[in-house]
Order: C-alpha cells, then sequence, then structure tokens
C-alpha cells in the first residue's frame, strides 16, 4: 500500500503492556507485535488527537510524521501546528492520545448485532515533549512532509524562520500502544445462516484520484508519488 | 456520494455559538451552515469518540446512526457498543467529543509550511444521554447499520432480549458542533511560485470494492448497497 516502508532497528520492541492499553473489549482482535502497530503508522494518512481542553477530550484530526528511531521510547510520533493553537499549547502537561484508524471494509451480518466493520486501529498514549532542538524540528517538519508524500521534502526550499516560529512541535513517545485488528466475513449465529440472505463484506478502501496541479505548474513538471494506491 | 440523504425539519438551526466550539485556528475553514454538518455526517462511515478515561482524554473510532429530527436538541447522534465498554461506561457522566473527518485530498505546496491536507471534519460536543426507551434503542440500532447500508435494518430479524442486554447505547445532541472544509489548491507565496515545480492536489476518496459473500450466502442473491460510490 505505501510506496515507503517506514523502518526501525526498533522491531523486537513488544507494544505496551500497562492496563489502559491493554485491550478490554474485543481481545480476539487485539494485537501486541510491534510490526502491526508499524503497519497502522504507514497506512494512515491522518490521526485523530485527544487532548483535554477545558475539562472536554477534544478530538481533533491532524497530519503527523514517524521516526521508528526516534529519540523517544519506541520511537517518536511527530504533531504539528500553530503556536496559537489550543489543542497543542494544552497538551504538553497531560497525556494526550493519538489513534490512528483504517477503515477496510463494512462487515454486513445477517443480524445488526452481527454488523461490524473490518479495521486496523492504535492508540498511543503519552506525555508528549515539545520539540524545542533546531535540527528536531526540521526532522520532524520533514517526516510529516514524507508521510503523505515521500521524498518530497528534500525537494523543498529551507523553512524559514518566520514559518519555524509560528509553529508549535510535539513528539509523542510510539511505547504506550495498542493496536487491533479485524479482518474477515461476519460471525453470524447458525440459525441466522439458515435463514438464508445476503452477508459479508463490502471492501473500503482509500484511493488518490489524477494528480490536480495548480495553475503555475511548468508544462511538463512530474507530479509526486503520494503515499496511497 | 451517499445513496440515502439525511433529512430533517431542522435544517435552519444554525451551529453552536459556544465558546468551546467556536473555530479559533483557520476560521477561513470554519463553517456555520447546518448544512455543512448534515453533509459530514452523511459522508463519514465511522466517528472517533472522546470520552475521559482513567485522566486520559482516550479516542476510540466506532460506528453511528444519526437522526436529525431525533429526541435531542438538534437532532440526536447514536452511538453503541458492549455493556462492558470502558468507554461508554464512563462517558454519561462527562462531556464528550465526536469527530467526523472525510479526507478529500492531499494540497502538495511549493514550501512544506503550506502543505495542507482538503478535508471535511465535525467536532460535536455534549453530555451524552443513555437510551433507556426500548422503542428508541431499536431505532438507535436501525439507524447506525443504515448509516452504512441504507434500507438494510428493514431486512434483518428482530433484536433478541440477550442482543439488547449486552449493549449500551448512548445519544449526544447535534446541538453543539463545529464544522470546518478545506477545499482547493495550495496557498503558496509568491516568491514560492516563481521557484516552479510541482504544487497541487492529490485527491483522495475511499471507495468500496467487489462485494464479498461469505460462503453461506444462496447463488443469486443480491448485495446491499453501501453508503459509499
Amino acid at each position: 500500500m505505501s510506496t515507503l516502508r517506514l523502518t526501525s532497528t526498533h522491531t523486537d520492541l513488544p507494544l505496551s503492556p500497562t492496563a489502559r492499553t491493554t485491550v478490554n473489549r474485543g481481545r480476539a482482535r487485539a494485537r501486541t507485535d510491534r510490526d502491526d502497530l508499524v503497519g497502522v503508522l504507514e497506512a494512515a494518512l491522518i490521526c485523530h488527537l485527544g487532548v483535554l481542553v477545558g475539562g472536554v477530550p477534544m478530538v481533533l484530526p491532524t497530519a503527523f510524521g514517524v521516526d521508528l528511531d526516534g529519540p523517544d521510547s519506541g520511537g517518536t510520533l511527530y504533531l504539528h501546528g500553530s503556536v496559537a493553537s489550543r489543542s497543542l499549547r494544552a497538551a504538553p502537561d497531560l497525556d494526550i492520545c493519538v489513534t490512528l484508524t483504517v477503515l477496510d471494509g463494512l462487515v454486513l451480518a445477517r443480524s445488526a448485532f452481527h454488523h461490524s466493520m473490518n479495521y486496523r486501529s492504535a492508540v498511543i498514549l503519552g506525555r508528549p515533549r515539545v520539540v524545542d532542538d533546531a535540527s528536531e524540528r526540521v526532522h520532524a517538519l520533514d517526516l510529516i512532509v514524507d508521510h503523505v508524500a515521500p521524498g518530497r521534502a528534500a525537494t523543498l526550499r529551507p523553512h524559514t524562520r518566520k514559518e519555524l516560529v509560528a509553529t508549535s512541535i510535539l513528539a509523542l513517545p510510539l511505547a504506550e500502544a495498542s493496536v487491533k485488528i479485524r479482518s474477515g466475513g461476519p460471525v453470524d449465529d447458525d440459525a441466522d445462516v439458515d435463514e438464508g440472505g445476503w452477508a459479508g463484506v463490502i471492501p473500503v478502501r482509500q484511493v488518490r484520484g489524477a494528480p490536480e496541479p495548480d495553475a503555475f505548474v511548468p508544462a511538463g513538471t512530474a507530479a509526486p508519488e503520494p503515499r496511497l494506491p
């Protein structure tokens, strides 16, 4: 699915066994292999950030970048945003949650109860670190661009001082995480199967359309390859 | 995009103007038209639920159903889950956040700073109501099935008592919400445009594959129509 594989020397690390990342519901779908986390990080184009703002667990979609060999335990997930963002300002003093979800299919069973979805999801918890170091900041921003368009960061001009000052970057360790994966068809009650009717999976996937260059792109300039089929 | 339009008599309701749902960052992308909220509810197949669990703003992907004429102010969004679910058990005593995100494109600019995404997102906040009424519970479960496969609920057998006992249902008013939409190409600095190079949008969309009936579907049984192209 991705044109660039995330690589790491940490591939033998198990996922976190803390109480709050132990999957209670649907244990059969829980995964503890670090490769499964890497697979979700590779397949997802966006994540959903959960952060407590004024007592409310706000959930906001955002871009991200990943360095599996980053400086944090288990590697590093990077988030960025405006220095004025409420959610990013609130984050460093509290635990946050980053959730990535890849929807793979609609599971239509013979009863409402057994309807489900096929998906791969990761929930990552932790106290984020504000990235202050100049070179780590540039590295993080490059990773965020390269996550959606591998290799693109190296083709762009350097960040300006003004752009860097306007940007907050948070680092979240990839240490405390849980992964759930559901695949396969519906699991129906025997009595319902005997009744007949259609049941199965409607596969769902994210695809790209033809690149749409803006009005200023010189004729013949090749479009970059994004991270999806 | 959807085969079933959500309909409502509340279409003239403005979206909430509370402080916590007023968009601070990216005001140009904020929408206050209720039709925009309805559009996001129609296009999204899943939502991300934010709920405070043990002091952490947990974010979990989940299915949902919508009744724009539901009993709550502005209409009702329904969530369901196991009665044993930590997140659903924690929810009724606290405000929750439900976020829906539809990714429409990757916006590749001439600088890292102006990279963006085209998307439609809705953030809905509120104190959820536990749905106890028997007929509202069945209605909610029907809406959740019909959200992914319009009309399917009516073709399924009734819920059993055991299934209903095992299922928690929460109702969230569609009253306090914000919607953000970004569309169009990159907004580059003039100096960067002069340097040439490719910039534009890579459209992204969710599509379905061919239905995959399970091994027990009688030959010739038609597959249901899901809510996506």
